[in-house]
């Protein structure tokens, strides 16, 4: 049996994930749980797992949660609590589903026990990519990634080469704003941002995926998975969603990973990998599709991508503080106090104020992520 | 130094091949060249790259040529000197570029020495499909597949689980007639059949092209390297040719090589393989093709296909009488004896006079080849 600690278990890639273990009940066990503030759904997960250990992270969730789990649970609460859940449980694999970068000390916990890590939380390495890919160096820990356009490179490279990579591809649908006239822009509200077009995700990643600001989080991602410069990695409209991303080798090839849009494939790929366990869905039928459109990208359409892919390529805690204005932005955009074009006006002048460091340490990541949410959120209710 | 020995130097991929033996002079050595009858250009390959083995085998042509070449070269004649020369020389692969059921023979003689083919000539798989997969399993011998689509197929399988795999997507440009109204097609003429819209190739193969007999034969030929049974190859119309073939795993995904049509890549794989060298051309830049077309196929336009997928299907020696049949009436198209049209009833009747036999020895392909050949040219010079 394969043990299997969840964290963010109560949200889309979470629920997901338990459909797959469900499936192969017989090969993955789950072991741990974590939920923000969903501790009625986290129940039920606890019981039909029969679940040992969980993590709450909201402390209301979690005072409620103590009076409906079995006493035999061993009930974690904080993010901190995320950690110490990481660093108690006997496990196999994390796969770390949370959102934003509360993801990247668990993360760190992990690999550091030296496990391996199903990535699906990009902004641990957005936040931290050094210290994860040096832990990655030193220790026998693995990262798989869970996002559909690394699970896809991961899947186009087994068993080639790395040395005959040239470069790689990523796709973007484009989100919602794909076409809309930038002079609307400024108008555009959390629900239309929410609608995306082929993928059906959380609502920040929705968000993300809207500015494109979840691409750029996807180019440095790459750029540490695969250790590739990041002039080897292009990104490229491709609005169907169907061509997941793909690579390209020294001869010339190209190889492309191909599908409907659904998580479910690369979530369990990055548990059974390198293995292919079937999936009963639908098949990719491009005669029916008819057609594949790919353009380039508009970034002028998309400030939030070129600041993600710029504070990518200088380092150090430059992509920590985009992480978290984008974050704090974010989140004031859902609540409606802030339009939407204002998203990248606060990332940038984040950006314009910080004075870069070398991430060389958990502690340091921490304290820049807590400093610039804070600078943010004040000038954001001062404004 | 990996001693090649080239069968159909002198055509489309024998020259692309040696294309590719110079810029990797280090690593490649061509020990063995034969052509039909362009003994010139054989002369020229002979010199360049002091090659001490030849096959001619118009005998026509052998005369000419032994006044011209170097003394110290050792010349076989007619095509039982194609396997003389396979069976005589020291080598290490054997780029088969021979086009038709001759190349079957020199095939069948390198795997019984146990030696990497890398089959271009995809009549070896049409006409003795079993006998080849015997001599495979038996011996130590590999084949390497040079056609683009089976070339893909392998890119794409690399380094996973054959288990694993669902199916495979052979796609097809259509060729020149895609489109044009079925009432043209009696008065198609050689000239349009030879213009196919996406990649440059011999005579013989572009008319396969037009007929999509090619397609028929890339089917078998899939069904035999691949080892999957009929219903698991599909073939799809992409006109574009870019998408050169893909693969479907049993959790949905979907792998796809792509590239700019040019048969430089996989001449050269099928040498390197597993290995990938460099190659220094235009890369596919999917951003400027913009869209990537799919479509169903119209069998009731493209009867060759479905004769040979069903010849195929049934196997023995109906795919050997098939492939005969259709040498034939595409020599005779080309000279402007039948019409287009023609190709397919002189491949039906053929089939249709058949009593099919197991096909357990090179003799006897060889026999019902011959009997197939000689009964249609009877008809057509009778009719």
């Amino acid at each position: 049996m394969i043990k299997v600690l969840l964290l963010g278990s109560t949200g889309s890639i979470g629920t997901n994930a338990c459909n797959c273990i469900r499936r192969f009940s017989d090969t993955f066990q789950l072991v741990g749980l974590s939920t923000n503030t969903r501790s009625e759904i986290l129940g039920n997960q606890v019981k039909e797992f029969a679940v040992s250990s969980v993590c709450i992270c909201s402390s209301d969730a979690a005072e409620k949660a103590r009076a409906h789990l079995p006493s035999s649970v061993n009930i974690f609460e904080g993010t901190k609590g995320l950690v110490d859940l990481v660093r108690e449980t006997e496990f196999d694999i994390l796969l770390n589903a949370l959102v934003g970068s509360v993801g990247f000390a668990p993360t760190v916990a992990a690999l550091e026990r030296n496990k391996r890590v199903a990535l699906a939380n990009k902004e641990s390495l957005v936040v931290g990519g050094d210290i994860i890919t040096n832990l990655l160096a030193q220790g026998s820990g693995e990262l798989i990634p869970v996002d559909s356009e690394h699970s896809a490179i991961l899947q186009c490279l087994n068993g080639e080469d790395n040395a005959a990579l040239e470069s790689i591809t990523i796709t973007a649908s484009g989100g919602p704003f794909r076409e809309t006239p930038i002079e609307k822009f400024p108008s555009i509200t959390p629900q239309e941002a929410l609608n995306h077009p082929t993928w059906t995700m959380g609502n920040k990643i929705t968000v993300d995926s809207a500015t494109l600001m979840n691409k750029g989080f996807e180019v440095i991602e790459a750029h540490h998975l695969f250790r590739l410069s990041f002039d080897k990695i292009r990104v490229l409209i491709h609005p169907q969603s169907i061509v997941h991303s793909m690579i390209t080798f020294h001869d010339g090839a190209v190889i492309a990973q191909c599908g409907i849009p659904d998580m479910e494939l690369p979530i369990q790929y990055a548990l059974s990998y390198p293995k292919r366990l079937p999936i009963q869905s639908t098949r990719l039928d491009l005669g029916a599709v008819g057609s594949l459109t790919f353009s380039e990208l508009d970034f002028t359409r998309f400030p939030c991508l070129k600041l993600c892919i710029e504070a990518g390529k200088k380092g150090g805690t430059l992509p920590t503080v985009l992480n978290a204005a984008n974050e704090i932005a974010v989140h004031y955009f859902l609540k409606g106090a802030i339009p939407f074009i204002r998203i990248a006006e606060i990332i940038e002048r984040a950006l314009n104020l910080h004075s870069p460091r070398t991430a060389d340490s958990v502690a340091l990541i921490e304290e820049i992520d807590a400093e610039t949410r804070n600078s943010i959120i004040k000038g954001i209710i001062k404004k």
